[in-house]
């Protein structure tokens, strides 16, 4: 069935109300976007559509996270094939605000989530995860869902959006979900149209080592050494230029212990690279657990 | 009716629960505070009752909100007293968190609101708002009220409360409730508690001094000249330590037009003190709107 697009916040409101007054036990499943959707995206609102009466999706992209020198103005739009997609995998609510109905006056109030975003893209884009936090949980008072589901190849946000969610007592179930890559291993991503078919083709460089990372971490590599050599691989194709390429424990996102084998950590490790391909920042990441590379 | 003690957030929740599921149509308020309830709360709480269905009070003495050198360690309590005033005013269930309930880890994640927090208590009590921002938003999500009982007295906690919901979209309704005082004029206040009888008297003089403050705005005065007029007549007395004493608009807590008359304003004026006394800091304000000075 086509989704209702709903544009307005208080018209989102009264639509979510109306299905919660109908459906007294129903669930309400939100996954929010910033559209040009992707089989990662359809995955999440499947899974979604699968665990809740009513699945709301949203479309923004947030000028929040974006930083002075990235790709907001850009960023990649297709309202009809979205309205596709969210159709096909289950969505029945698609709120596609407009800027000014999510900030119809400067915002004074700002969520920042401090740790978990010092390192990784915390580190390479300053503030975007302090415009991710205060969006998401614009939309999380928005919709009041009882799930929320996230793509695990923005691991970082994930912890950042669970850490918000749990510190603030608010009751959602962040749901995180494993990452969709094509057939040859590159990780599905609005940013992927941007690529020329060389770059897409050296990109592939990403998930390539991150698949032998498990292997290597075997071998009983330290952090140090696992960088080392994701670097060194990375490197061999010529028009990647590295960003940065961390090994962390997840969901803490701390350094993990410099001198013992990766192998030896009885936490989660997230492994994650953001690359530069052209004008194109690409990023991945494996996350692993300790019976995994044991 | 003797209100329901409830410590556990888990608890709580389910109360509430249990209330909606009860009362599709009822709604909820909720009276956030520190204890050592007073006839100031008794009003928040007896205006709650007779808005809502249910209405909550919590009583959490927050540490997150308390500078280095304040008072958290010596913060008045009587929890007998409390229950009492809570079950006369017509509260149903009173929220007593241990600060290991409201903390159980180290909190990352923090509401701050900028602008509205600059001068007054912002500016004399650093990071205090964004530890009352941080805690009512963690309550506000615990709770989930449709209504907010907040007092006067602390009108600057009021602007950044109601800034924050609105910059969030919080769908709660932030209620400002007028200050109580004594008969002979001393706003109540927790604080009040730790005066000795010869300060409680010359506190007299922070009512007295607001009192006439629509008067000398008829006369003309200017932001500086009003300033200068207050701090005088607190000056009378000799135990009165003045922090500050401020003119500002509301809600946004801007300076006024500096050579302009008062009168002339065409957004309320919010006219703030605050003066210790011996070890005790006393605040108190009054907020004029622009027909009740003309």
């Amino acid at each position: 069935m086509t989704p209702k697009i709903v544009r307005q916040i208080a018209e989102l409101r009264e639509e979510i109300a109306a299905y919660r007054r109908g459906n007294p036990d129903g669930q309400v499943g939100f996954v929010p976007t910033m559209g040009y959707l992707h089989e990662g995206h359809a995955s999440l609102i499947r899974r979604s559509a699968g665990e809740n009466g009513l699945t709301v999706l949203s479309i923004f992209v947030n000028p929040l996270q974006f930083g002075p020198n990235e790709d907001f103005d850009r960023y990649p739009k297709d309202e009809r094939r979205d309205l596709a997609v969210a159709s096909s995998a289950g969505a029945n609510l698609v709120f596609m605000p407009s800027v000014e109905e999510m900030y119809p006056e400067p915002m004074r109030t700002k969520v920042t989530v401090s740790e978990v975003t010092e390192r990784l893209c915390g580190a390479s884009r300053p503030g975007h995860f302090d415009g991710v936090a205060t969006v998401v949980s614009k939309l999380f008072h928005i919709v009041q869902p009882d799930r929320a589901y996230f793509g695990l190849k923005d691991a970082q946000q994930v912890a950042v959006i669970a850490r918000m969610t749990r510190d603030l007592h608010m009751p959602i179930d962040i749901v995180p979900c494993p990452t969709v890559r094509e057939e040859d291993g590159l990780a599905l991503s609005s940013r992927n149209v941007y690529l020329t078919p060389e770059e897409r083709k050296q990109a592939l460089v990403l998930s390539q080592s991150l698949a032998q990372v498990p292997g290597w971490i075997e071998d009983g590599m330290t952090e140090a050494e696992l960088a080392v050599r994701i670097r060194g691989r990375i490197r061999s194709q010529p028009l990647a230029d590295i960003d940065y390429v961390e090994i962390a424990t997840y969901p803490d996102l701390k350094q993990p212990a410099p001198d013992r084998p990766l192998r030896d950590s009885n936490v989660p490790l997230l492994v994650a690279l953001a690359v530069r391909f052209g004008k194109t920042r690409l990023i991945d990441n494996v996350l692993l657990f300790p019976s995994e590379v044991k």
